[in-house]
């Protein structure tokens, strides 16, 4: 394996430069559907040009903020440099040999469990859900799930995994696109439970590296004392918290994405490509195909410089599958356009 | 062990929001002579306002800067969100059970070998520089060295290690305050050598969180492999980028901070409570204090905002030690009023 950019099968969404150099325009004329970041973003007024970033960051406020925002204590917090840092320092962290992942599902986990060498089950959450689970096994339920952004309530499936004793983390870095309730009304209850919030889909940022880990203080302490003391930007430090103070993003982020939302299922429904439409609570929209493939319909797209995401490399899914972000009335219309014409 | 923080004998410089706290004071009012950030800053040309945060960041410009920067191909070059997840990584990757350490000597490396349960062999390099080496153990040496900043020309003890074939890592954060060569010369020879640059120390930018390793390409790649994709923030990658830009900026951090640094030495030699002034290369300054603790002497620099390091943490020193950084003249003059009337 001689590089992540080189592992195909964990190609990922959002190379917009890589595309752009493929179609020969420039990086801000693609339109980027093939990754999930917020459209929307909160309003921030800072003067970053003026932030001081000499000293070495203090994150006390940056800590309390993120615990304010999620209603727990600051001990119950840990920040990495975005998500997939997350995963990796808790996979590490916990040391675990065997993993179930509800597939399909973002692909960071199936990564990360292959480069440790450990023994991976996958239960298909479309057809069988309710599969029974290995006692002990960790277990990784992405909620809402990517690709498709559906919503679960996991009342049920909690309670099968704590009377199994399971180790458990929920994704929730597409909740906050929804009205729907945190996993961490079981934080108290339960020691082995890890909930990941990637901070930087909802706030439109993914070029901020900001990742939430909330557990239990004493597995939060035990992370932390494995970490470095100084892991995020002052720059990125500020935008979050910025981010948060607009009390009126999350009610404008909703109310926008379920416009356009609205606005791209219409228009998927009158395509002759498109066989089925996922129901999605997310950002985003999975798609199966009628008679042409996923890279068929990439390449129906690129000369109107559209990205969008094959899913063939998730598990569970085939090459008739692709995934749709949500974007702005100027994206929708041009993929309406595009779409009508092929 | 609860937290980073709480780790007492790890207790590092730079906390200067603890110590406003501490005197009453405003954050923007200390005086940091704890930390050893360049008081030099680049010049930048961004408007970090306008910068563009939603996507997924691609690395591939900064690698490249940074590569031609230090002579060295894009492929022997791996970036860290700062110096210290730097180490903590390649500690992880190497997985090296017997360490030697050239002390007195940075606390991370103590701390991150202490984490991993491993045996630490302490080489005393002001007495016993030249002390044998155990075949194949993990060589560690900081050039400049901290807490003292002295520039070693290190090719015999090079010599003596690969004939050993230790795995070497050279800590060269502190070496672009320096005229002096890299151990970069070594790399294509020896292929158990790794060489660290915290980015952040020199361009003035505690905040900015980027570290480089250089290895020969297979270490690199191999790496790469157990690490997320995305570390480091657009806004910390844009600073760099701008910060090797300024072309006149090593120039002008040379003279400057060499003309700071000579006002600080006249004045310690002129105060009664230092022993001894330790010859330095880098931006701070070593002293030994006469009849009077290092806590002592902090005391008596607070009233006037000022914090130095209190170095008897550092193994082979005593709390007769104190660190002082070299900043603007501004600073200077503080402390030297200062000194003058203690």
């Amino acid at each position: 394996m001689n590089s992540n950019k080189k592992m195909g099968i964990f190609t990922h969404g959002g190379d917009s430069e890589e595309f752009a150099q493929k179609i020969g325009c420039e990086i801000d004329e693609v339109i980027d559907l093939s990754s999930n970041i917020n459209f929307v973003r909160p309003s921030i007024d800072i003067d970053f040009n003026r932030l001081s970033i000499s000293a070495y960051p203090s994150y006390t406020k940056l800590y309390s903020a993120i615990a304010k925002r999620y209603g727990v204590d600051k001990e119950s917090v840990e920040l990495f440099n975005g998500g997939s840092s997350a995963i990796f320092s808790l996979f590490r962290f916990l040391d675990l040999e065997s993993y179930t992942l509800y597939a399909p599902m973002y692909l960071e986990y199936k990564k990360s469990a292959l480069l440790r060498g450990y023994k991976i089950t996958y239960i298909d959450r479309f057809s069988n859900i309710n599969d029974p689970i290995e006692a002990g096994s960790f277990v990784i339920f992405v909620n809402p799930a990517t690709p498709d952004g559906k919503y679960y309530n996991i009342d049920s499936l909690m309670k099968e995994w704590m009377a199994k004793e399971c180790t458990i983390l929920i994704d929730e870095s597409f909740l906050d696109f929804t009205p729907f309730e945190s996993a961490i009304r079981y934080l108290e209850e339960y020691d082995k439970l890890y909930i990941l919030k990637s901070m930087t889909k909802f706030y439109g940022s993914a070029g901020i590296r900001i990742g939430t880990l909330l557990s239990q203080a004493q597995n939060i302490s035990a992370i932390k004392s494995r970490e470095p003391l100084w892991k995020i930007s002052q720059f990125d430090s500020a935008y979050i918290m910025a981010s948060l103070e607009d009390t009126k993003f999350n009610n404008r982020s909703q109310k926008e994405n379920k416009k356009s939302k609205e606005k791209l299922i219409a228009m998927l429904k009158e395509s002759r490509y498109i066989k089925k439409i996922y129901p999605s609570d997310a950002n985003f929209i999975l798609v199966q195909l009628n008679s042409i493939t996923a890279q068929e319909f990439q390449e129906l797209l690129m000369p109107y410089k559209i990205m969008i995401r094959d899913c063939s490399n998730f598990d569970g899914l085939d090459n008739s599958f692709v995934r749709i972000a949500i974007k702005d009335k100027k994206a929708m219309d041009i993929l309406k356009t595009c779409i009508d014409k092929i």
